[in-house]
């Protein structure tokens, strides 16, 4: 599928990892893996399956699927790699040590990006003897299908770093969207966190129950952003007059409820709630259960739809 | 299609009320329409015939749909009508005075829901002769497409009315949530204003342009939304755990992205700003021809995938 097979590192191979791994090997490329669990392997394997029979379904599995072998170490993982995805422990100084331990097996034009979801390319970057080649490759859950990848650098990051972070992904069949700035949880953790809250005090609130709340998005808004974002919704409520006519109409009434936009805190009480709310809404569903159902439908809706804009 | 076929006053038939129009229709039951606008039966046959032929696709459309008549007064619309759908111009005088007009024929046990995006039932229903018999019952547009219809009344509501009101959306395929009390904006227009405001503030404080705010949540999370709320996506990245796992290990950074989310007005740069944005992303594409994609996505999404809860 590739014309140019690579030898990619990935580094930290729980769910995210493993999903790189399928994703990478999909395309043609070699996959060395490392991670500090001792029982890895096994379940790698198995979600590996799964993956590529998902991609295969996508178009997206190569006929001649890369190789993937095992590493004993990060550093043996990295040697001879061209691309390394880190996808280890969400912890600064866990990544930092990391990143310092294959310092000395990294090729001299490799780059590494982080999959990390909050960490700050720049803080990542800050000690390390490579850090013009670090960079943020944040995916979503599940990222062998989810297409986005954000790319972003540090205050050490060359462009020529992030030119080839944003070549490599897109040639792996992802859509890269490539921020101008670092920010705390980069740009869709940020969007993630602001629904989240208001769906948060919703629920605190009693304005309506957790499962109501999250049915709202999912039979609402959900399925509209799943085929343009919230600026071109808004723009089409518009009417003819697009963005200007809904601001003209809607702008006084959105700050109005921005105003009154809620403020939870995840304290103990909020906390017991959510969970509550998250069993009553699953009614004994497994999250694996769950997630094999999501990952199914998200297979359905890839099938056959696409992107407006 | 069904049991009892009743009849519907559509009051106010711009897009959403044309779409009100073809969904009970469709359901087979008759519309009497009013509008101010003298020449909107021309492009309500035209709208009718539109989404009669998608609801058709989803296996919504009676075989016998009812008749749709014009009305000279909103008064004559109403006259021996069960239920009341009114979706005239978002002013509360302008309601009111309506529903002032409408009152002496109104059939005692008749039922008048509002498509408000943001007025509240309490002030609309203030000084009306039959407040009890008013609630909210907001849409999504498009009406026909999006299952969502949130309920909600007033201080005077009765819980008949919304019981109610409840049953016959539910009897036109419509998923409904039934929200515990009334707030700016109901529920899922504070959801909408929440992450917009977020989106917002990513262009204006220059973490991406417009166009990739919105590719970020299309390419994105809105996947994921389009099969389930945003609580019940974040149990499911807990793993098995689920959200009890999640708040312990991603609660404290969400809180700090909480802390630091954006609050942007919509003054005159801004607004400025967002109109451009829309029109590079657009690229010259017309709302029009927006519209007709995105619509030919949903039913595409609508007819191949499921809600997972």
């Amino acid at each position: 599928m590739t014309q140019n097979p690579k030898q990619i590192a990935i580094l930290g191979c729980g769910t995210i990892g493993a999903s790189w791994t399928a994703l990478v090997t999909a395309f043609g490329h070699d996959a060395r893996v490392w991670d500090p669990s001792p029982d890895f392997a096994g379940r790698l394997e198995r979600q590996l399956e799964r993956n590529h029979q998902s991609l295969g379904e996508l178009g997206q599995l190569s006929a001649q699927p890369g190789r993937v072998t095992i590493a004993e170490t990060a550093a043996d993982a990295v040697a001879g790699a061209q691309f390394v995805q880190e996808s280890a422990i969400e912890d600064l100084s866990a990544k930092q040590a990391l990143y310092q331990s294959i310092a000395p097996a990294m090729a001299a034009d490799a780059i590494l990006a982080s999959s990390t979801s909050f960490l700050m390319p720049s803080d990542l970057q800050a000690d390390s003897a490579f850090a013009e080649r670090i960079c943020i490759g944040h995916p979503f859950n599940p990222p062998h299908l989810i297409p986005l990848v954000e790319v972003v650098g540090g205050k050490l990051t060359t462009s020529n770093t992030l030119d080839q972070a944003v070549a490599f992904y897109q040639s792996i069949g992802k859509r890269v969207v490539r921020l101008k700035k670092e920010a705390t949880g980069h740009l869709v953790n940020r969007l993630q966190a602001a629904l989240w809250r208001e769906a948060v005090h919703a629920v605190t609130d009693g304005i309506a129950d957790l499962a109501d709340v999250d049915a709202a998005i999912a039979y609402g808004p959900g399925l509209r952003w799943a085929l343009m974002g919230p600026h071109l919704t808004f723009h089409l409520a518009g009417g003819d007059g697009g963005m200007t006519h809904f601001i003209d109409h809607l702008g006084p009434v959105n700050e109005t409820a921005w105003a009154d936009l809620g403020s939870p805190q995840l304290d103990a009480a909020t906390t017991k709630t959510l969970i509550e709310g998250c069993a009553t809404a699953t009614n004994g569903m497994s999250v694996d259960d769950l997630r094999q159902r999501r990952d199914a439908q998200l297979l359905a809706l890839l099938k056959n739809t696409e992107r407006v804009l």
